[in-house]
């Protein structure tokens, strides 16, 4: 094979860039396939790093810390889509192996590049320009309506990077801040829905079902395995269309597809080339979780089986609630977790060992069962618990939250 | 609640005696919990210590080593049974909390006190005696017949200090190496099977279906869940057993109860105070795996749900095979972990990063679905391939192991 393996195990070494609790979740994963995952985490008290046995403590925007994480791995892979490109063919030249390579890996980083790759592919998404004038945008606004959708090409997740603006002035406004930014038409969207798929450069791929995301803000609150009421047809459509990206963009690793469905089908929104949040459910609700395939994918090992393991998965997020950790006084966490295990004897926790901040992604909880309504009312209702230590009655019934 | 918790996290601190397997699966399970598992490894390439984000390394014989590893945790917790029983005590008067305590944990390391404890109970066990002498074994085997089967109170595992001997002169020889021995009578069994149990200081027991452990050279290869062929009646007087066995001794944390199976009922065979070789299963298996589970009991959490996956799961150790790993000329260890991803995609694979040598537990593998012979053969195959690089043909059917 050639590529370096562990001198002890005589088992690849994965390395990651990035600290958080994707690659925590992923060293969970690692372990059971015989790995320790290396992770390059900016502090000792990332999620990671709390749990991994081979951290190495170094900024991803620095080379000298990524070409101290890549010696003697057998593949560089990430956390996140942070890393300049120029480091990332450093490392190739270096004869480092990255997977996602950043010829691919690029279409995650820069949304103005996808937008070029989907249209040369003729794939579905949203009418689009690159705008760097008022009067670019107004033109856009003249063929798609307003509001116009606004984002920074690179940088932006969770709802940052996004702008609706209402009108010319509030347009011109946010370019003299930005700079080029991509203009998309607004979507009379039904819901929005991901879709996950690994791929191994020996180019096999695997697909779990399509999804549904609850979002607000552009957070990520709830997933729903499998995207409940989508017909055999457009879920098949929307699998068909991330392998299809995943083989056109050269993707290694996990992909996934966010979509917004519309009367008519699916439009492409964005890619993550890792783990993603809209895959967590697959943990305990896939027969082989999306850290694991993606560990499987990177290494070019053969893929794992995709099947459910129960008729409905959900996944809520627990975010941090409005009260800051020195305000708080409601139950402690570890009072908290009491609790929710007392209540919820079947829901699975994940938490990821962060400081507790506003809206920050502490943790998450994964209800499985058959009917949605109930395993969504577990699942929301012991995410909120968790989040604030409240019951509130409103989160029993998920018509409440659609 | 007084005890300790992590500076970063406000969590619990678990500290595990022992850097073997068990220690390996329960890390990965406190990172679902936000928890990070330290353990006491006797070197750093002990299999949790490969993993593991808080190592200290150390012997579980030496208490300055015991007390380091004791300081500023929740809870002290072990691996295996090999503590001397002083010094849980001195941790304990230290103010350190220890679960299994002792009173409890002798029960499994000695198992001439697990005989009188049953025998005082009330419980179903074999025949046996306290022997120091060839007289004393001869007069035991004139009640009980030949062959006796003869145990060191301490210190045996996977078959070691058992001994089953045909004649008085046999059972002398033996005695003069080993000292005082437990004489039981040789049960007419028809299976094994085991009970886990979970007890939390609480008083709350959360139970798994009954399994059926195969042996061979009294080395587990394969757990069948649950155990096939097994009246309700007799699993809920075997689970009703074991619950109460963890009530009376005082049990904290996991219990794996052994048994004989015979055409008249059950017998206790063993004790272990732990997660257990016969509970694998239960990570893909059921709703909360074992080790999940023992770090609830010992933080004395709330239990998690014990309800199957699946109909069927099977667990297959992977034990080393006879050629020592310098003397192998068969594919190698990683290239065996792709052909069985290429042929099982849906067999879970759990490698203990640890050195191959003839019939160490080096990981095992999990199947699981609706029909017994046909998961069984995928699991035993796939175990077997991983073991020795050879696919056996017999191995494929189930009727030949049983």
């Amino acid at each position: 094979m050639g590529a370096p393996v562990d001198p002890v195990t005589s088992l690849p070494v994965v390395a990651m860039v990035g600290g958080g609790q994707l690659a925590r979740m992923t060293h969970q994963a690692a372990i059971a396939l015989g790995q320790s995952l290396r992770v390059l985490s900016t502090g000792p008290t990332e999620s990671a790093a709390l749990v991994a046995a081979d951290v190495r403590l170094g900024d991803h925007r620095d080379l000298a810390a990524l070409r101290d994480l890549a010696e003697g791995a057998t593949v560089v892979t990430f956390d996140h889509e942070h890393v300049p490109t120029e480091h990332l063919h450093a490392l190739e030249e270096d004869g480092h192996r990255v997977a996602p390579g950043p010829a691919a890996l690029v279409h995650a980083q820069d949304k103005l590049e996808l937008r070029r790759a989907l249209d040369a592919a003729g794939e579905p998404q949203p009418a689009w320009a690159e705008v760097d004038s008022a009067v670019g945008i107004a033109d856009f606004a003249g063929a798609h309506g307003w509001p116009v959708v606004l984002k920074t090409p690179r940088g932006g997740y969770d709802g940052k990077g996004v702008f609706v603006v209402d009108d010319v002035d509030a347009a011109a406004a946010l370019l003299e801040r930005t700079g080029t930014l991509l203009a998309e038409e607004r979507v009379p969207m039904v819901r929005e829905l991901a879709v996950q798929v690994a791929r191994s450069p020996f180019g096999q791929v695997a697909v779990w079902p399509v999804v549904e995301t609850v979002q607000r803000d552009g957070v990520c609150h709830e997933v729903l395995a499998p995207a409940p009421g989508l017909s055999e047809e457009r879920a098949t459509a929307a699998q068909e269309l991330a392998i299809r990206i995943a083989g056109r963009l050269g993707v290694v690793g996990l992909l996934a597809v966010e979509l917004f469905e519309t009367a008519d089908g699916v439009l492409v929104n964005e890619l993550a080339m890792r783990p993603h949040n809209s895959g967590h459910w697959t943990i305990e609700g896939a027969r082989t979780s999306q850290f694991e395939q993606h560990l499987r994918a990177v290494l070019d090992y053969p893929l794992g089986a995709t099947a459910m393991t129960a008729p409905v998965v959900v996944m809520a997020n627990v975010l941090g609630g409005a009260a800051a950790a020195d305000e708080w006084s409601g139950p402690g966490l570890d009072e908290r977790v009491h609790h929710l295990m007392a209540h919820w004897p079947d829901v699975k926790l994940h938490w990821y060992g962060k400081g507790q901040r506003p809206g920050r992604k502490l943790g998450h909880v994964t209800a499985l069962g058959d009917d949605l309504e109930q395993v969504r009312a577990r699942a929301v209702a012991a995410a909120r618990y968790l989040a604030d230590g409240v019951v509130d009655p409103a989160f029993a019934f998920p018509d409440d939250e659609h």
